[in-house]
């Protein structure tokens, strides 16, 4: 009789031990890691289905117009990004001009696609004006002057800066708003100025665009609320406005303490806030699509103690997911086999490279692996693969997306 | 009549105005940003050769038999290993099969590089083995064990942690070792053990290794000068050892506060603490070769004030560049062009990444450029490239190696 997990916390339908053995979808992970070896990342094609579902139901429930439009730097793999083409529940939320042309490579049309950069070159802005039937949010009145110069009489959004923001809770690293000012979007003092010259140009201002931040779950709500109540006042002064982008950021949980985000909260801020707008709702999520989707497979090169620590070395480093290192957010650790023999155990798990912050968890309880086993970290789907450097010519990892 | 920059504290006799044009060596950066291009990372080789020959010359005279490894971590641009290589001044530090495999290609022989790794995999092992020419620095009774099952007689030598470490003054994050136990190198209570494992597998201990710290300057040195005095312990139960490898990790100015590394006390250090040793003193430094070569040239893409910051955009981010976000070092900017009618400003420098952190400069005095205009940001040739990735696939920028 097979035994199924549900044991620890991150067990899911699809992501749970059958017989000791750890599975994503229908993939058993040890048996993986024996044929393709390690580092590979493994992505769940359903999970990302069912977390754009979700979202769209929590629109749906209560008549959101809507849509959503996936933020691809948190993965660009391209086969990934063909399957969320296919699923037709999302667009691409791109960044840059080789984001955007990806997205078109993958099988995205132009009109799938909300364009948000920063710091546009000259560079760039010719190579959005090859491509009209996207939507560009202006993030800088720089950035209007230069669309405008190309492309008069175009449709345009404007990112607009509402001076406030909503992160992880204890991380400043990701703050895209708030108090200090910052180099994103058009604060209320220059947004006159972005409206005429906007219309210098002829551009029709069809969209509001806000970054509201990264990682934010229920606790965060209320800032969350706060924001959209202050996007009324650019809002209020675009009456014939066909959208309001809402930004992502809306987080997953990473760690056993974490809450999920309550989409029936979150809905209702939505709700609360911007009642009575005739535009559309649009949302741009990036790891709350993938981060959950995605395992990254390492093999135990090495337990063993020094002083008072137990190392386990891995065959792969901060390079190939930098999450941990630089971000300090949790790529929980679990074997992909359990054995009835290996004691849970006080571990520190460290990487391959020369740096003494190349550490994927420190102090950890888990089973202790032996040198050679492998280990899934979780929730590794979201700025793994995409932000991985070849640091030490350590870089080097296989990517592989699950359909069932 | 020419007009020779020495005004500002970076400049130097490779590194200064002329004309009010920024020049490498012979090389106008002003002309070269038009010729090839930006982001483009420019290295001046012959700056790299007097680092090397300034630190030949600070060990020949206190007669300290030494060698030299470049840690090519640091940066492994080909063009530049092979003119390293041609200099005959330094070996390779490698840290990974795939630095040493470049080595090699790029024309170092086995007996030119000096290996030393963390975590290593049973594969690492295999190519290692396959190499028996070179120098091994083991940092664990894990990779003793490893190499001596397959490379049972070789030499090695023995990474050792003194549980000290010398950094950054304020950086907690480049500590390699100190009173936080890292996952390097072999602690004093382990080391017994070491050298029996190694005889067992016949392996023949001729050397040591310790990481000593990262971006160590002067008022570091008697934190270094503990550290030499710790590994006394270690190297006194080896009688035959051949090589005291100190590390790497003198630091440069970054700022004009910083004071240069005084050769003379390091030299000094040396002298005083491993007085009467038989055995050569290695030293593999990488950013003290390469990290004052080389410039990052960026475009200005936006000047604009939001609220109280005058923003300066540029055509590149900190995924090119990982220093300023993420190890909080300093890259400084200058104009490649000096206009006399642009008044000085305080500016903040913002990448084109969509993320809070991607700021070069939060708070500089510099003349005010205009949107076209170019940049350099100085001390960008080490850790830069190298560490690069493709985050919201803004990772295209060239290289270039000036050879006069």
């Amino acid at each position: 009789m097979q035994t199924i997990g549900n044991e620890y916390w991150w067990e899911r339908d699809d992501l749970r031990y059958i017989d000791n053995q750890l599975y994503l979808g229908a993939t058993n992970l040890n048996k993986l890691t024996a044929s393709h070896g390690t580092p590979l990342y493994v992505y769940n094609a359903s999970r990302a289905k069912q977390n754009l579902q979700r979202l769209h139901c929590a629109l749906e429930s209560k008549s959101i117009n809507h849509r959503l439009f996936y933020a691809m730097k948190s993965n660009r793999y391209a086969p990934l990004l063909t399957y969320l083409k296919l699923t037709g529940l999302c667009g691409i939320d791109a960044c840059s001009p080789g984001e955007l042309l990806l997205a078109l490579e993958c099988g995205f049309k132009e009109e799938d696609i909300s364009y948000t950069a920063t710091a546009m070159s000259d560079g760039d802005c010719d190579i959005l004006a090859k491509h009209p039937g996207i939507v560009l949010n202006l993030d800088s009145l720089t950035a209007i002057r230069k669309i405008g110069e190309r492309c008069p009489g175009r449709n345009i959004g404007l990112r607009i800066n509402p001076a406030l923001g909503v992160g992880y809770e204890t991380n400043e690293l990701l703050r895209y708003s708030g108090s200090k000012t910052t180099k994103f979007g058009i604060y209320k003092a220059d947004f006159d100025e972005a409206v005429r010259l906007s219309k210098k140009y002829g551009l029709n201002i069809t969209g509001i665009h806000l970054h509201t931040g990264c990682g934010y779950l229920t606790p965060q709500l209320p800032v969350w609320r706060s924001i959209l109540e202050e996007s009324r006042w650019f809002v209020d002064k675009l009456p014939r406005l066909e959208y309001l982008n809402v930004g992502g950021g809306l987080g997953i949980p990473l760690a056993q303490t974490d809450n999920g985000l309550d989409l029936n909260t979150w809905n209702n801020v939505i709700v609360e806030t911007l009642s009575g707008a005739a535009h559309d709702i649009w949302v741009e999520p990036g790891d709350y699509i993938v981060k959950d989707t995605g395992v990254l497979l390492l093999q135990v090169t090495m337990v063993e103690r020094k002083q008072n620590t137990l190392f386990i070395g891995v065959n792969g480093g901060f390079n190939i997911h930098i999450e941990p290192a630089f971000y300090h957010l949790p790529l929980h650790p679990v074997p992909v086999k359990v054995y009835s023999d290996h004691p849970a155990d006080v571990v520190t798990i460290a990487g391959n490279i020369n740096e003494a912050l190349d550490i994927f968890y420190d102090n950890i309880i888990m089973p202790l692996p032996e040198e050679g086993d492998y280990l899934a970290f979780l929730n590794a789907g979201g700025y793994g693969a995409s932000m991985s450097s070849n640091h030490c010519m350590r870089g080097i990892f296989k990517e592989m997306l699950i359909l069932q």
